[in-house]
């Protein structure tokens, strides 16, 4: 049976070590980090999601500033207003804007009103830029806790055959890039793949973002693949809550392990946001920040298969 | 037999189309769009390079500044300086640096100095982080050179398995995202890839920009496969000129078409860094600037496989 991997206990020793490097900051100039979420109003999706990430923050000492916006009452041009003014304000240091965007607004012109410093989510053009040529400075929430993860379960990636499953600007495409910063081959696969099951399945790690129920089954899973999830759908039967891409029952008995939906790669999301949060806190306050090192907490280690 | 592709009619019916809209923007501003070519003093192989793109130049009716720099005399400091004060000057539109780079200057350092409006070769991280979002400012000379020619021959490259040998930012990269635009899926090699040659011949469509001379021969290449050459080697024999990284012999008998070195992937790459100047120069114009459709020109047609 497939191992299923929960990132929560990892998370939680994650925070702990973000609290005093968030405390150093606050030591340096007098207020504590601070993050602006920016979502639109009608939705209840997001609204959970800011509710778990203000939690986290607490945990590591990070300052959680909501702020709802409504299209109909603010307009496009009025939300790019709320970037552009949270990207002046002294108390700000990371702003994250949450999907769906309030209708009418792209996030290209979202993130043109946006300070890339504070840009903690690396939807910037700049920051995927500098992603690109290896050079990052804040790493891309999703695709860093999917690698990682990967890391944890496998250790060194090098010269693994990965297939990402969907080729976005925010997660497909930055993790495709991490993956061959670490030296692994990347197919990335997506709607227009011919055969993709067949090209899924000569991957020894299977990485699927593709935003579709279940699209992930046994047909599409060589023996002892190991399996992230990065899906957060709603459940197509009508239940409450969410499903991933990966349809895990079908798979169990053919992968080594499968990540949870929603406990696997969105936890540690979660945590990255809150690091790189901290990291430009320090880095507006004149301190040095470099990612802690995670491999050396014994939640990371546990994650070996 | 592989059909051999060469480029250089090409590039000339492009020159001819850039022309006039070279003209416009010295008509609206009273001087031909200017293009600075900064490189190392020393080295023999940029010079001849430099020569090229200056020919290809007058032909569309844009001005070349070289600016020789030697590490020895300038250090890096002074080539930096260099950048920023071309990066302001009145009559220069656009600015490439050509390889190698004079010793003790890293790109991204001297990226650092370039104005992204005048970075005509698309290596600012804020140039390549547009790329990622789909929404190119300009396009990445050898990469668009190399997808040009693939769909000159194959014309739509959706859902076909593209190889890419070869993860820079610079090419490897930047080609891998141009065709997840045009939906093909996409297997990126490199030289940790295990087996590469058989992951190579799962493609329709090899890209190799590895940088080994003759890297690619008939054991990489499946019958009828297209393959895209964007290696400019020393010929490993000692011979006077350069060579791929295909063994093009080799592969005669397997593949459908391989593309010429130099005169394959290279004139077409002298185009775009061409069109993206008019463009940068437009744009400081204030005129309107589209990249010419190229698939009306009867040199585009005749690639046709």
């Amino acid at each position: 049976m497939a191992r299923i991997i929960d990132s929560r206990p990892l998370l939680d020793a994650f925070l702990g070590v973000l609290r005093p490097l968030s405390g150093r900051v606050a030591q340096a100039v007098g207020r504590t980090p601070g993050l602006a979420i920016l979502r639109a109003v009608e939705n209840a999706g997001s609204a959970a999601y800011a509710a778990r990430i203000r939690a986290a923050a607490a945990q590591a000492g990070i300052a959680c500033h909501e702020v709802p916006v409504a299209a109909r009452t603010d307009g496009a041009a009025g939300v790019r207003a709320q970037v552009s003014a949270l990207s002046a304000a002294p108390d700000i240091d990371g702003i994250l804007i949450l999907l769906p965007l309030p209708a009418g607004l792209a996030m290209p012109r979202a993130m043109a009103c946006m300070d890339p410093d504070r840009d903690v989510d690396c939807q910037h053009p700049l920051n995927l830029g500098r992603l690109m040529t290896g050079n990052p400075l804040y790493l891309p929430c999703t695709a860093t806790a999917a690698v990682t993860l990967a890391e944890g379960m496998l250790r060194d990636l090098r010269g693994m055959n990965c297939a990402v499953i969907g080729a976005s600007a925010s997660v497909g495409r930055p993790l495709a890039l991490q993956l061959l910063d670490r030296g692994a081959t990347v197919d990335v696969l997506h709607i227009q793949t011919r055969d993709i099951a067949a090209h899924a399945r000569r991957a020894q790690v299977v990485f699927a973002a593709a935003g579709h129920a279940g699209l992930v089954d046994a047909t599409w899973v060589s023996p002892g693949a190991v399996l992230v999830d990065i899906g957060i759908n709603a459940d197509p039967s009508g239940r409450p809550g969410v499903v991933g891409d990966i349809d895990a029952a079908a798979v169990a008995d053919h992968a080594a392990a499968v990540t949870a939906v929603p406990d696997g790669v969105g936890p540690m999301t979660t945590g990255f946001l809150l690091a790189n949060t901290v990291h430009a806190a320090s880095r507006r306050a004149g301190l040095d920040f470099t990612i802690p090192d995670l491999t050396t907490l014994p939640a990371w280690q546990a994650l070996r298969l």
